[in-house]
């Protein structure tokens, strides 16, 4: 079905880039063989790394591929959670690492338009320093690139008030798998001419078209941000209390972050760093924005009540820069030190309507008792997605594997009867491809694989990725 | 390519739905041959009408129409304004208005269930009874059914602050072309399991299947609303004001409304209610929430002090319900008013970016008085869009449609340099499809095209629109 890069057509590809822009080193190619899912499966090597300059070379290496059948895989800053940029068919990796400029912050737009390799921090701190926000917040935002998140519409902290990565696009440029390239959108707040590509585009991995020029919308800035770290004696009492707040509070707030007992101590043991309480079965951070200080304070005196009611033992009020940052390192490095403890782990991305929540937890704390397996829990509560995390302590083998995915199959068949899906915001990738049928009707995946077919007759864009 | 509704085919139908929810009176037929867009061209009869009431009677019908290849074109309230509900190929008009039931409010997940028939207003009164809100509000609010504010993804008073109706839905029930029924998304604030087909389905314009239910997101209701009237001497101080409110103050009001003198007097004439300073040549409308009493005070003090400096001839107050309503009836009544004094018009939905609408205007301005045309011009300015219109104070022929189509040309083409499109909310249907070439490359219409096919390979599903 697809060729192979013979030295014939590599020649022809090394022409077409200059050799400066690609890579078959096997060391260097080891590199972009895997992302950040753990276990061998998950790994393949691709057998040439493009590193793409501009839209228009991007352009050319498409329209190669194409014609030569040659599987292309784009990627980032290779920080996905379900392999969506591991090459599985061999191939190009190309990575947008260096197109990492941003073009141009428009304050009378409130727009931001930026390259795919840009990191979402910079954007954000570029945002921020002419008092506006960009309100994609995922915990890699340190490290992942704005490319990726539109590629798996990634979530994170912030999604409760402000949505997903595809709500803040106003406009996308892409490279068409014929290497066509296309403009959607632009500068604009609302756009009903023709079909939604852009929302389309966002979360489909890599295998419609590849982004290579974003403009972002911008709000402004709040003035005041207060986060709120509370913890529970139980992770009953912590997780009940979630939907409370939205419901009992009359507000949503910015974030509203849960972390159990076992995510706490490995984001301490990992930072070298205590937080409060650490004793205790459960953390939120619950963040608090707006204009006015008073308002911001009558909030968070209410939210702050609210939580004493229902069984909070302390709540503690990140009213600064430092100690905001440092719940929130604690928060964002979780996933990072289950990384470098744990050799093997399997981290979900769950999602349910906010009020099934407790039932998950509860779930999830049976099914680990029952299958004697170590599990972290951690998440978004505040929009119902929670990364329940199987842990191995040791090297795994043939009979771990097994067993997780016995287990990922009873999670996803409980997730599913709570009325709620596979993935919030890591995507499906390779990684939950064997059990997007339990989630999509035969008539959706058909669906997807129309669609995909529309847009990659020649299926040479990350193919084998979804379904 | 169709075929026609034989007497043999009509009986079948009628078996299938049963005789009291099909009808085929000319008389009746008339209501279902247009929308509110004016002019013989954009009419077209119906073979037959059918008033569906179950998602599995809408399934039957599509299998059926799909076997025998007749045209379907689904409808909500008619108040479209591209044509998009109208049959052009003839065949079945597939009434969506006898499913009107609003399923379920569930305060739990902040989400309110309906059907697409149920009228927007209502949907707002049900959830702001419990102290809710649904943002999205259509100028035709009180008529429209939300399941073409779906279809056509409406935008209206509340977009510059919530986006428009897609950036509410969390869910979506489907009826394929061939009668299958599928279930997209939940009662999920995120989900990246799949392509994002509710987001491709809203503002499809009801080419890619008929949607049956919908799942909304409500957010808490502010419990302060502040609108501000502000009239200014000149349309071009209006409007040069409208992005330094999001640049200056600091804030995205809820609503930024802009009308003209003529769309002033002609909403005053129709509803027999004078609103104040209406010699002035533009009013804005700006709309304040918070929940804070204090917060919405200041923001609109604030606000309320930059209209002066920019040029503001009175800053009115309506912090009561009564003259809120006052402001907004008269804002919401500009197209009735157009359609009732004007033999026959031509509203335009252009959008720009927010900064490029003093351009615009003053562009609108030039051809108007170039071409001797007569033109009202309002809209939501906060995002840009802005609904230019020709009016004809006469019966109008050959010579007045060649003049707008000409003028129509010069408008679109001064909007795309602008960086702007054709559509922000009333969609392309058939009024502006001639025009789609404009804006979109062959590329992008040739992915429409593909994907239309992806979900409706017959073509029978609302045929003919959009390109």
């Amino acid at each position: 079905m697809f060729n192979r890069l013979t030295t014939q057509l590599l020649k022809e590809l090394t022409d077409i880039v200059g050799s400066h822009c690609i890579n078959t080193d096997e060391e260097r190619l080891e590199v972009y063989s895997h992302d950040e899912v753990k276990g061998e499966k998950y790994k393949h090597m691709p057998e040439a790394v493009v590193f793409a300059e501009s839209t228009k070379q991007i352009s050319k290496v498409m329209a190669f591929a194409n014609q030569h059948l040659i599987p292309v895989t784009p990627r980032g800053a290779g920080t996905g959670l379900s392999g969506g940029a591991v090459p599985i068919k061999g191939g190009i990796v190309l990575s947008l690492e260096r197109m990492n400029r941003i073009v141009e912050l428009d304050e009378e737009t409130l727009t931001i338009t930026v390259e795919p390799g840009v990191i979402t921090d910079e954007i954000q701190k570029m945002a921020a320093a002419s008092g506006l926000l960009y309100a994609g917040d995922p915990c890699s935002s340190d490290a992942s690139f704005i490319g990726g998140n539109l590629a798996e519409n990634a979530g994170g902290n912030k999604v409760v008030k402000y949505g997903p990565t595809g709500d803040h696009v106003m406009g996308i440029e892409v490279v068409l798998p014929d290497g066509t390239v296309d403009f959607f959108g632009g500068k604009l707040v609302k756009n009903v001419t023709g079909y939604d590509f852009i929302n389309l585009m966002v979360g489909s991995e890599g295998t419609l078209g590849i982004i290579t020029k974003i403009i972002l919308k911008l709000i402004p800035l709040p003035e005041f941000t207060v986060d709120l770290l509370v913890p529970f004696k139980t992770v009953e009492e912590a997780i009940a209390f979630v939907p409370k707040i939205m419901i009992e509070a009359h507000t949503i707030p910015a974030s509203l972050e849960f972390m159990d007992n076992a995510s706490l101590r490995l984001a301490e043991r990992f930072l070298n760093n205590e937080l409060p309480y650490s004793d205790s079965a459960a953390h939120l951070i619950i963040g608090i924005e707006g204009n006015g200080r008073e308002q911001v304070a009558d909030e968070y005196e209410k939210i702050g009540q609210m939580c004493f009611k229902y069984g909070a033992q302390e709540v503690f009020v990140a009213d600064n820069r430092n100690t905001r940052e440092k719940i929130w390192k604690a928060r964002k490095s979780i996933a990072e030190a289950i990384s470098a403890f744990y050799p093997d782990f399997c981290m979900e991305d769950v999602v349910v309507p906010i009020n099934k929540i407790p039932q998950l937890m509860s779930f999830v704390n049976e099914l680990s008792q029952r299958e004697h397996i170590e599990t972290v829990n951690f998440g978004h509560a505040g929009d119902g997605n929670m990364h329940v995390t199987f842990l191995s302590a040791e090297k795994t083998d043939k009979i771990w594997n097994d067993k997780v995915e016995a287990n990922l199959k009873q999670l996803y068949k409980r997730v599913l009867e709570l009325g709620g899906t596979l993935s919030g915001e890591h995507g499906i990738g390779i990684k939950r491809m064997p059990y997007l049928p339990m989630a999509l009707s035969q008539s959706q995946i058909s669906l997807i694989k129309r669609v995909k077919r529309a847009f990659d007759p020649n299926d040479i864009l990350n193919p084998g990725k979804i379904c």
